[in-house]
């Protein structure tokens, strides 16, 4: 059996047999290996620098005695760099798993997205967790920012985390259990038998024993002394320091100890001293004049060159196939996408010929097939214009001065200019031949362009700078026939060999021993291409695999005897789906116990972290299975027995936070610690906002009418607002807030009603989530997205375009779907606005401090509304009819009201004519104009009509369209009949006002919210 | 090439293999691997512990910017803890260098005697520094005490130099070049490349730039937080603590910020804490049921049994070897003494009949050879005596009670009973025949005690508790002609196996090429002992071994065309021969640039640090050469290489301290820096002492007669007495202290006089080293002493049986031997005492605040007085005549002129009459009696006589022996007469007080410091 011992000594040795330097663990406590000088401060500047170490990584917060099976305060990475990134990282990082005995023909690794960024630390980088069976044993990162410097090069970071690699390969269920050594004489020394006392003694100073005041004191003077070593240019030692004092803090942490405005504070002073040690140490290395500095390889391979003589003269098929290390599953359907535009545009503006653009693809490839490309763009003629022949030649005959300088700057000799009829005039003109180019130079450069043209959300850079995409481009197949296009993208060439799932042995060529191919093949034509990628047995085209992924997955749950939901999971089938190119489903089982554990927590589990499909029985309820879907054929024994023991580690740390969570009497006990969670640095702590959110609820619900027992609900749910946040399984499992506190409340002799009314204030969590069933529910949901917008517009967090990171245009919509309701609840809720919404919230933010302009509501109202309209707009209704009802209306019921009348009343002539009228009336008549007339200047018999019809008006007519509707017919007539018989414009100024104020008594007779001109074109 | 990276994997690849765990460097800064918690805690306590580890030791004051070429703030260090000790801990180690690619037959590689000791943490062990060619890489310790606790098991500990290993092996100068990895290019990456940066910016740190406040602040948080750690029982905790509040009290330490009491304090603290943490971590351990504890294999071999029927019957030779680890030079010789004087008396103590006892020895083997030892004792007879005859039958013939109880008591039966004569009365007796046993019988317990009771000063405990020697006892060879002696010794049994020179392979038997035994040799038979080893090329005889030191030297010197001064060498010449077995002399050479320095600078190195011998040239001038004695056959070309290497970095040291220190432009800048060192926790720094040391020579000066330029010469080397330990070359040197003032002083302008004075303050370094040369000279040598002494003994820290470690028994004899010495600066202090010199010091003391009693002067000074007779006796004074002299001498001076004239007035009958007179007044007249009389009682004629005769002496006739001898002489007579005739006590009281009187009255006229009785005795 592998040890843990053997296992630091093969990876050290595989990674220093490639070039790696190996250095020691830092000697002062660091919170990951990244911290170590030999990554933070080695991957700023330009010089090369492999590296791979062990890092004992110490996490107070981790501390648990010993006693969880995976959590440790101290554990053990082993971090390797590669700077600059060398092309090959995931070939060479899957050879260290090969060194380690892992059979990567049997187990089931992959590649899934993670975006690593350490703020304190002004760190970012795109990347991938890697799993092996399902666990994570690896963080792999192409670096991309440290200490706020751009890298280049761009270093990529392997993070292994050694005692979960050994659990998974040893097979145990305790870290303790881990074989770490041998002694002399061969007996195993276990994880636990060597450091288990270390690990409960540091667990114990972390939690219960460190003193906060001695640790208080440390951290200040780490501070000091690193901020002093900046000052004096030295950021080896000032690194030393922040690493010290970064350690005190999560002592103190730990201890609980921090504050909101201590961890603010601390994490600005972290931020500030890495970005100056990291620009200081760039300064210092230039100074030394790069001592580690070596003249790089060109390492390129050659363009090929084509001899186009050779080229076949009829059309080909063009097969181009963009390589990349794995996408992100959602990344993958718009990068298809991408590609397709950029072949469709960029083919449409050359002249050259073709049939069907196809494009497909998956995590690691996007193809494009081009049915019949020409061989070449048609020749053809341009006419270049001179001037107007009348003025070629002069009287003699004689060129003019203005044919001669057109001449010469087409470059033509006098008689190659020819007199030609251009838009009707006779000009003097050069006809130059345009041959077609050959596909070979039209598409050279367009398909180079296709690649360096594609970005996502989220981009990176790897070896060169001039690339930047989601993930790296790492090889391109580009066929016209038979013929490889020359294309060159960076360092990246294209040729016809393409890479099929990965061999165990490396990148050679295989064959699996179901046939399937494996590793690098070469591919003889661009029909070829797409029956090489079917032998290799990836399932290229989306929706086949989409497919694959659901028949395999429902056979399995049918063997398991249930079912999986699979319309319920659509946008988890839809991750999987990307996340393969070999779909293959294995089931998997877990332990029945874990089945008292409410479904929620275990599905979640499953989707969130592990994209397991639950399997699920005839009445819906959970079976104690999964199914998962490995990447390509793989030993089914192995990888169910290695996603079962991620899952059952997982479940085991739910079931214990669940147990340690109900340790409590009442929930009321996790209250205080909310105000240990910082929500944002300017905004207090968690405490603080869950107090907001139950005083901005109770004005709120002032201004409704509500019961006794919803009041006293109110109350109590208010009180304890957002307690789960301080839970450890919501800790654990964010997505499960409000779930969790229902279910403890209720465990814990919560009223029903409170404890529905906590899981209920956390909705609707997504545009399709339902709606609070209760009005205390609401209220809380109200009071804390009312708080969240207006703290955001508060202090200037507005969401920028597609940036949203507190989700503020997810919490406009839920105000408004819950605030324009239909049921109980909404009717409830009618008279709430949302402007008196942000002011209460407004109100309570300024009570603690937060400065809150008057332009923050407008601004925060607007937005809200704006999300509102936009909600409608997706739903269909249009924007003329929006524009008309939304700006006015008091409340989102009031407009929900008025859009539905304005609909109904579409086919209603007198309405419609009535519309009009008022939308006429207000083109006429001044904003501003009182609904007031001298009526003994109105005496012709078209002003008196109006004027009785105006006054026949029964009150109330304007509240609303569908009332106006009925009784302001009694205005069409008499309207139409002054608009034909009267000048409202009179000379007379008395008589003129008297009627332009007869219209503004009409206008002023109608709903007042209403933009009738709007309503007029909506209408139209 | 091995580079760096390389040998840090090699070692722990050897090591693990051979089943050590592996752990981590520890994530704070320690000062050396024995500090990891994987050392100094898993020590403790009986579980096994294999480990080893790289740890990157951190020590402040190392720091040199990088620029020294051996000197690192952060070296490499490689650290082995085999516990138990496994049996074979050397050839463990030396197989860890062949893994390195070190060939043992050609490198010299010795094991150095090097106790360890820290006191700041409890510590101690015996072992050696591992030289390879000289150059120290390896320290190889048996642990006995950690944190103060006793350690059974006894672990080995191995801390390997990983940066001086590689130079060596890289034959690289300084340690930025050595080649530390590769890149993935193959290309080098040196030392410096990679780490020169950090190594510049911590030396800032330490040396300049780390602020004393904070650090302070740091260091007493830590050590709060330890004790705190200690209290809750948290050893793990606490001991990470304390190294945090060693590494800031060490920061401190290197900025210079460390008064001599917080050092005191600081070590008291850190102790406490220690020994606090070590008795915790072995509680805790035991609570746990010591998790790591594994039944142990019992490992001894067999005892051979003999069959006594097939021994000869004819005397055989017994050879008996004691096989050990490289003992220290000087135990070599006191350990073959004690196994021959064990031999004998314990052989004498038995009836076995031998002949010659025969003991030699080398550091790795004692061997005895006894000639004719015989098959068996020769049988007796034991007479066993009962009651008297008389009292054995009662009257009627019956045996009395007495007798049966006798018999019984004999368990013989009556009719065994006999009647015997024994001293001269007629007794029951019963006779026993005592058959002699055989050889084996007699031996097998005989030979097993003298290897148990070898003790040497320092004893270590190794495998078994029940051992106890200088080094560890390997093998024995017990052979009595071909049969094996059964003997057991712990673990180890004697058999017919020597162990010659190690074998590069491991132990087994080979032969070097020219045709030497390695290895394990089986010996037929006891003749054959000693032929076996001699062709194992060990010269057994330590006169031998040296006689070809002494040769080879000679010849290689002459070589080089100069000399060895052996005689000048005898004590380095005994060292060496004592650390081979097999001496090979090679001869190397050093840049003569370095003879720029001083040869005794030089020299000092040569002798103390590497053993070897200088050469001269024809008139005594230094060469650039230099003997080494290898241990055996070796490749002289590397062992020469090596050497020079080592020579050439020390000398680069010396030479950069010789120019760093005498960038001053006077040597008074040193002064201050005295007061950073600490003398003695309880007496402060030694720029205390050093200004005490001035004012005592000042106060000594004052009561003799002093020149102008004398006094001025005092006061000017006064100011700067002992600067020189401020230096570096003295800091790295100690031994050359004296002489590097002096050389500074004269080179920095100070007068040849005051330079002169501070060389020779030092004087007399041993008993054999010249007096100082001068007056100011000799004062500040005697005010050392005085303050060393009256400081020691005013503590309570006078030596206790062997333990000097202030060296107080040489300061004494300093005192006296300046103070009694007969040139013209002995006479020139003959006015000083003892008693004065000890005052005055103690007059300094109290001024500064230490305690010094009445009592303790005079123990001091008894101490002295007690130093000063053994000198005496030891050059041959007899014991009487001391007695005589020394007790009431006032000075030295006057001591060795009363014990001349002592000894010139031998023969002197008068004199010696006069003695004897003066003895018998001595017992007559009670002390304290009245020198006067009544002379009117005195009447008769004896009486009238001596009065006379005592009236008739001269002034001064008892200033010394020779005077009163010669002017005396006029009462030999008188005093005769007197006692013939005259009854002393007579019985009127009035006659006998005046007789009395009288008699007190010779005795004032006598030289009155004389004790009488004892110079009678002594002329005797």
């Amino acid at each position: 059996m592998l040890t843990m011992q053997d296992a630091l000594r093969i990876l050290s040795d595989y990674w220093t047999q490639r070039g790696c330097l190996t250095v020691q663990p830092f000697n002062t406590e660091v919170g990951a290996g990244t911290m170590n000088p030999a990554t933070v401060l080695r991957v700023l500047g330009p010089e090369p620098w492999d590296v791979a170490y062990v890092e004992p990584s110490v996490r107070p917060d981790d501390s648990r005695y010993g006693e969880n099976p995976n959590r440790l305060q101290t554990h053990t990475q082993f971090q390797v760099i590669l700077k600059p990134e060398p092309g090959d990282p995931q070939e060479l990082y899957l050879g260290s798993l090969e060194a380690l005995g892992i059979d990567l023909a049997a187990h089931d690794v992959r590649f899934v997205e993670d975006n690593w960024a350490q703020p304190a630390i002004g760190a970012w980088g795109l990347g991938w967790e890697v799993w092996l069976d399902g666990m994570e044993i690896t963080q792999f990162t192409y670096f991309q920012q440290v200490g706020g410097q751009n890298l280049d090069p761009i270093p990529v970071e392997l993070t292994y985390g050694v005692e979960r690699i050994l659990m998974a390969v040893q097979g145990v269920t305790h870290f303790k259990e881990i074989a770490y050594a041998r002694t002399p004489a061969g007996e195993v020394i276990t994880y636990g038998e060597a450091f288990g006392q270390s690990e409960y003694e540091m667990s114990r100073y972390y939690l219960d024993d460190a003193s906060v005041e001695t640790n208080r004191a440390l951290y200040d003077s780490y501070v000091a002394e690193a901020t002093r070593m900046v000052e004096a240019r030295l950021p080896v030692p000032a690194h030393s320091y922040i690493l010290k004092s970064s350690h005190a803090f999560n002592v103190l942490d730990a201890r609980g100890a921090i504050s909101t405005t201590e961890r603010a504070r601390a994490f600005a002073t972290m931020r500030r001293l890495m970005r100056d040690t990291a620009a200081l140490w760039i300064e210092r290395r230039a100074e030394l004049g790069h001592p580690l500095m070596r003249p790089l390889e060109a390492a390129a391979d050659a363009l090929p060159t084509v001899d186009e003589s050779t080229l076949p003269a009829e059309p080909q098929t063009l097969a181009f196939e963009i390589g990349v290390e794995e996408l992100p599953p959602h990344v993958v359907p718009a990068t298809i996408e991408q590609v397709r535009a950029a072949l469709t545009e960029r083919l449409a503006a050359t002249r050259l010929e073709h049939g069907v653009i196809r494009v497909d693809g998956t995590p690691r490839r996007i193809v494009a097939v081009i049915e019949s490309v020409a061989a070449r763009e048609p020749d053809t003629e341009q006419v270049r214009k001179g001037p107007k022949w009348q003025a070629a030649y002069d009287d003699a005959g004689r060129p003019t001065k203005a044919l001669e300088g057109f001449a010469r700057g087409q470059k033509v000799s006098l008689d190659q200019v020819q007199r030609l009829e251009v838009q009707g005039a006779e000009h003097a003109c050069v006809v130059v031949e345009q041959p077609g180019r050959s596909v070979m130079e039209v598409l050279s450069p367009l398909l180079a362009e296709v690649v360096t043209g594609l970005r996502a959300e989220k981009n990176m850079r790897w070896s060169d700078p001039s690339l930047s995409f989601s993930r790296a481009i790492r090889w391109l197949v580009a066929l016209w026939g038979e013929t490889v296009v020359p294309v060159q993208v960076s360092e990246v060439v294209a040729g016809r060999e393409t890479y099929l799932q990965r061999t165990t042995g490396g990148a050679e060529r295989q064959e699996r021993r179901d046939g399937v191919l494996l590793g690098h093949v070469d591919v003889p034509s661009s029909d070829e291409l797409l029956p090489t990628i079917a032998r290799g047995a990836i399932v290229l085209d989306t929706q086949a695999r989409r497919a694959a992924v659901v028949e395999q997955a429902e056979a399995l749950a049918t063997r398991a005897g249930g079912r999986v939901d699979v319309a319920a999971e659509a946008s988890l089938v839809d991750q999987i789906t990307n996340l393969v190119e070999e779909p293959h489903g294995v089931l998997g089982d877990f332990d029945e116990r874990y089945l008292d554990l409410p479904a929620q927590i275990l599905t979640t589990v499953m989707r969130k972290h592990q994209r397991y499909l639950p399997v699920l029985d005839a009445s819906g309820d959970l079976l104690p299975h999964f199914v998962t879907m490995a990447n390509g054929l793989c030993d089914d024994a192995t990888v169910k027995a290695g996603n079962e023991s991620v899952i059952r580690a997982r479940y085991e740390d739910a079931l214990f936070f669940w147990n340690a969570d109900l340790q409590t009497d009442s929930v009321e006990s996790f209250v205080p610690g909310l105000d240990q969670l910082t929500f944002e640095d300017r905004l207090g702590s968690v405490g603080q906002r869950a107090r907001r959110i139950a005083d901005v609820a109770g004005a709120l619900a002032d201004q409704v009418r509500l019961s006794a027992a919803d009041r006293e609900t109110l109350t109590r749910a208010g009180a304890l607002a957002k307690y789960d946040l301080a839970t450890q399984m919501v800790t654990e499992m964010t997505s499960l807030a409000g779930f969790v506190a229902r279910e403890y409340a209720v465990r814990t002799g919560e009223p029903q009603a409170v404890a529905d009314a906590l899981y209920e204030m956390e909705q609707p969590k997504t545009s399709a989530d339902a709606l609070p069933a209760s009005v205390p529910g609401a209220l809380l949901a109200l009071g804390d997205r009312f708080d969240l917008l207006m703290a955001m517009f508060a202090i200037g967090a507005k969401p920028t375009g597609s940036s949203d990171p507190f989700g503020l245009r997810r919490a406009a919509l839920g105000v408004v779907r819950i605030l324009r309701d239909q049921g109980s609840v909404g009717q409830a809720l009618a008279a709430l606005s949302i402007r008196s919404g942000l002011e209460a919230a407004a109100v309570r933010l300024r009570s603690q401090g937060v400065e809150v302009a008057d332009a923050s509501v407008d601004a925060a109202l607007e937005f809200t509304v704006g999300r509102y309209a936009q909600l409608l707009r997706d739903e269909g209704t249009s924007v003329h009819l929006i524009d008309a009802v939304l700006p006015g209306a008091a409340t989102p019921g009031e407009a929900t009201t008025a859009l539905a009348q304005a609909e109904a009343l579409r086919g209603d002539e007198g309405f419609r004519s009535i519309v009009a009228s008022l939308q006429r009336i207000g083109r006429i008549v001044p904003e501003g104009t009182a609904a007031a007339y001298d009526a003994s200047r109105l005496t012709e018999p078209a002003e008196v009509e109006l004027r009785e019809a105006l006054d026949g008006l029964p009150e109330g007519s304007s509240a609303d369209l569908e009332t106006f509707a009925a009784q302001g017919k009694a205005l069409v007539d008499p309207v139409a009949r002054f608009f034909d018989d009267i000048l409202v414009m009179a000379e007379d100024p008395e008589v003129r006002a008297a009627r332009l104020g007869l219209l503004a008594s009409v206008r002023a007779a109608a709903p007042r919210q209403v933009d009738w001109a709007a309503l007029s074109t909506a209408l139209a």
